[in-house]
């Protein structure tokens, strides 16, 4: 939701709206406190993208009542929103942040806690020891039933950071040879490019040649040149909705096998897409890219789930990987990113975002797919 | 420790022997099992920045015996030094990480555990539930004393990162006007110019006019104009380690209240590092600057401690706080950056990083002090 497009009240309502239903959460699973750190769960609940550090932001919501937010007193001037929908505890640093978490809950004896799967262990130690008797559990099986499913707001700004990112693509392949550069200059160039479109928080992934065949490769200083395969994994955010897309060029002439690995990750890809449906579980996606990629012969090769859910983070529920029976929901957006990995040569990625309509698959990515040769 | 300045069997040697100093506080504080994730810690213990995400990455540290990093078999080819340090356990997207960890520590009945203080507390509740039984404890206070007191490379590092955020200061006070630039536009050129000076991830507050009223505030697009005063809190690594410093600087003719209260912070700043001793309690540091800026009649306005470690974190222990009285050590490194925040007004901030030496305090920061006026 953009500061731009609406009022300040609708805006408190919005998040006031979330908070109920978080709550209704809690009371339908018999938990009595949810706690939520800086993390992509307190900027869906509460509108805050608080910097997580040693010093303690917790956002305390009862089963029942008003929230509670516990932060430092030199942050308390940051959290905008966050102070119309929760009570705002501060603490200054010579004081033990711990102490109002305990004013707030009282005894946790005999009650449920559900913790939000990123704050520090070192807190949770800390709240454990100060409030002992409580169950712990994870906050992520309750609150992804929220997050998985975007709605309107959230999908036009997931739909609008997608847009930009592909528009920087059009610029990049566009904007002279690449090869001479070294991989971190290339990705700096596609970042700034990307910048320059309204995505903020850019980050990517180069991987050029050999370096292409290790799917979290850290970019660095190789210098591509011709006959690279060249894989760029890169993203940002747009009102704090994230756009993650991949693309693999080639520099120069292509082999015959990279043509048939780069048509038969492309035709994955397409297969995924193809297979999505209200209803059907989320590991039926990850079969039908592994399907067509092992019926090509490089089902060793493709050494990752094929998606993961994107919204407020890159990453996130829900994950589309063998094992996972959870049905599609309308709504759901998350990555559709096959790829092939030849150890000591190349690999190839092709991923972008889609969304699940009552019709099916629509992808939020529209940049080229035809494989693009450069120099 | 610089890739460059070592042979990867030194380089192996040095991580082996802070892991085996580990093991000798683990076996001191009768813990069975320290258990670390990406953090400054693992980069500390095993020389590897992994990427924290929902994929488990984990550092399993017995008392006795050697190592093992569970980490996803994608991650593996990036682990670099951390593979001769430790057995890699590997796990497939569709496998359960957790296994993994039962599969090395056996049971939990009746053992003490310490956890990293930034693992996630998903990962925590996942062991805990798997592994029952036993008794759960933070890191942090073991393993501070091995991070406090920094080696001499360590502080070579240091040093150096300092020395180039230095340079890059000089350079920006003389590129032209920042009048006009809005903050991010400003704070854009100079966390360029300190990249070109060779400092990697760079972050930074610019905080204008009001805003600089507010120690930890969001960067945005107020525009400088003639009678601000304008904060610029930035650093960044140099082969992990990192910079951190602030300069306060005020666009044309300063008021007679401003030019007081910058005195007096920088009085501040200079009775922190005159205070520095080995052996006084950190607290003390914080007092000798609220001292000054008391006496002047600003002490209400000075609302945070006056520094923080500094190391492969930008805020680590020690911390320099009303009611640390952890005695000061040779070799900690820590900022010194008393403020006075006027709200609706103006603030003024000086950070410096300084070691204790065996003589007292020694800046690591040099970029001028005096007042600096710009268009």
């Amino acid at each position: 939701m953009s500061d731009e497009s609406t009022t300040s009240e609708s805006r408190v309502e919005y998040y006031q709206q979330r908070i109920a239903r978080a709550q209704d959460l809690l009371k339908e699973a018999g938990i009595d406190w949810l706690l939520v750190g800086p993390s992509a769960d307190l900027l869906y609940l509460g509108s805050y993208d608080a910097h997580g550090s040693e010093r303690l932001n917790l956002l305390i919501v009862p089963a029942e009542g008003s929230p509670t937010y516990v932060v430092p007193t030199l942050e308390a001037p940051l959290v905008g929103t966050l102070g119309e929908l929760a009570a705002l505890a501060t603490w200054d640093d010579h004081e033990n942040p711990i102490e109002l978490v305990k004013n707030v809950v009282g005894s946790l004896e005999g009650k449920k806690v559900a913790v939000g799967n990123q704050l520090w262990t070192a807190f949770l130690l800390r709240i454990q020891s100060a409030l002992p008797g409580g169950t712990w559990t994870e906050s992520v099986p309750l609150l992804r039933s929220l997050r998985m499913s975007k709605d309107e707001l959230e999908y036009n700004e997931l739909f609008e950071a997608a847009r930009r990112t592909d528009e920087a693509w059009e610029e990049f392949i566009k904007a002279g040879p690449i090869s001479g550069l070294t991989e971190t200059q290339a990705m700096r160039r596609l970042a700034d490019i990307t910048e320059a479109h309204g995505v903020s928080k850019v980050w990517g992934i180069c991987a050029s040649g050999p370096n292409s065949a290790s799917p979290h490769h850290h970019t660095g200083d190789r210098v591509i040149q011709t006959g690279d395969a060249v894989i760029f994994d890169w993203g940002g955010g747009f009102n704090h909705y994230n756009s993650d897309v991949t693309r693999t060029v080639h520099i120069g002439e292509p082999s015959e096998e990279f043509v048939t690995v780069y048509n038969t990750v492309r035709a994955a890809n397409q297969a995924t897409l193809e297979a999505v449906t209200p209803g059907a579980e989320l590991q039926s996606l990850d079969r039908a890219a592994r399907k067509v990629i092992t019926d090509a012969g490089y089902g060793p090769y493709f050494i990752h789930r094929v998606g993961h859910g994107l919204g407020l983070e890159v990453h996130e529920e829900p994950y589309l990987v063998e094992g996972n029976t959870l049905p599609l929901q309308v709504g759901m957006v998350f990555s559709d990113e096959p790829g092939i990995y030849l150890e000591g040569r190349f690999g190839v990625r092709i991923e972008d975002s889609v969304i699940c309509t009552p019709e099916g698959g629509k992808r939020l990515n529209e940049a080229i797919r035809d494989l693009v040769i450069m120099e």
